[in-house]
């Protein structure tokens, strides 16, 4: 789905209103059966001898998937990654917006971060239940991944997407996901290996 | 597989021979029938009664998924995320080794990165062809992905995997993935507004 959203926001800051179905399979790099078969789940948004109407089209999707609306998410851990993600253009166009930055490196603490200071992670609980936050990104070492994710908890966080190469635990009202960037080199070599 | 292998591994380097099954689904987090199904494809590891031979299981998963052996990466785009690659630990544990990073800013050239100094991406193709390069990693800005790209077909890299939100054109010998992080917050959301 990821792949349809981007295909036609681009689309539509093109000002294209219109795609036929053939074009959109192609943009999508998908055959055309298997973007009917997608798409049909969104209702009748494709014309036959016209195609996709772009803006109706994006609007079902993103109602479907629940990103027709802005999402309030935090971050601990101000590394590399986090900083990635701090400035990561696109979160924002999605609806996704980072709201607040934690760290526990003193050095850290007070610094700005595309917009954002970092604050000290034991304000975590204190500061995010001021806002309704939905979403917590871990993106510290592997070793302090457990005690973020506590702090999210403790916050009222439902949803925890884990950066860090390591397994958390959570209560059974938590959602976690788990980004792990190995992952994508060992289905490379995989691909590479049996072509 | 890519929890197995973690999970496997961790199991190791703890000293432990042998798991049972359920343990092993545990902390896998899948069903034991799921993973007595998964596992199955990987011949006879699974002894009634007493569980799974770590070590052999593990040889057996990396064998399969052509993770047994070393792939060299490089990478081009040395900002944040660039960074943070270049400083996982994990990429190397698992076989993958970064042996180079570019990077076309002037600023960076020069600069030592994780033990990589820093080469401007029109010296690619010339440094890339002296070691046999597998996989190359694109942490560039979107519009600078495809010049990437470029640069690493030139110098016969066959895996492209691309974390730059934009898509990105090869020839059909070259095989592409592409990481994003939207992805993610995007199926986080789903998630959450379908509880």
């Amino acid at each position: 789905m990821g792949v349809y959203i981007q295909v036609l926001e681009d689309l539509q800051s093109q000002q294209q209103q219109v795609i036929p179905s053939e074009k959109l399979a192609e943009k999508c790099e998908v055959n055309s059966s298997q973007i009917r078969k997608d798409l049909a789940y969104f209702g009748e948004f494709g014309v036959r001898g016209v195609g996709y109407y772009v803006t109706d089209l994006l609007q079902a999707i993103k109602h479907f998937l629940g990103i027709d609306r802005n999402w309030n998410c935090i971050l601990v851990g101000v590394g590399n990654l986090g900083r990635a993600l701090l400035r990561h253009r696109q979160l924002p166009q999605k609806g996704f917006q980072i709201r607040m930055a934690f760290d526990c490196d003193p050095f850290k603490i007070g610094e700005h971060v595309a917009g954002h200071e970092v604050v000290c992670t034991r304000r975590l609980k204190e500061k995010a239940q001021l806002m309704q936050i939905d979403i917590g990104l871990i993106t510290t070492p592997p070793e302090r991944a457990q005690r973020a994710a506590n702090h999210m908890m403790q916050a009222g966080i439902k949803g925890i997407i884990n950066f860090a190469p390591t397994r958390i635990h959570v209560s059974s009202d938590v959602t976690v996901d788990y980004v792990d960037f190995s992952n994508h080199l060992i289905s490379m070599a995989f691909r590479l290996s049996h072509p």
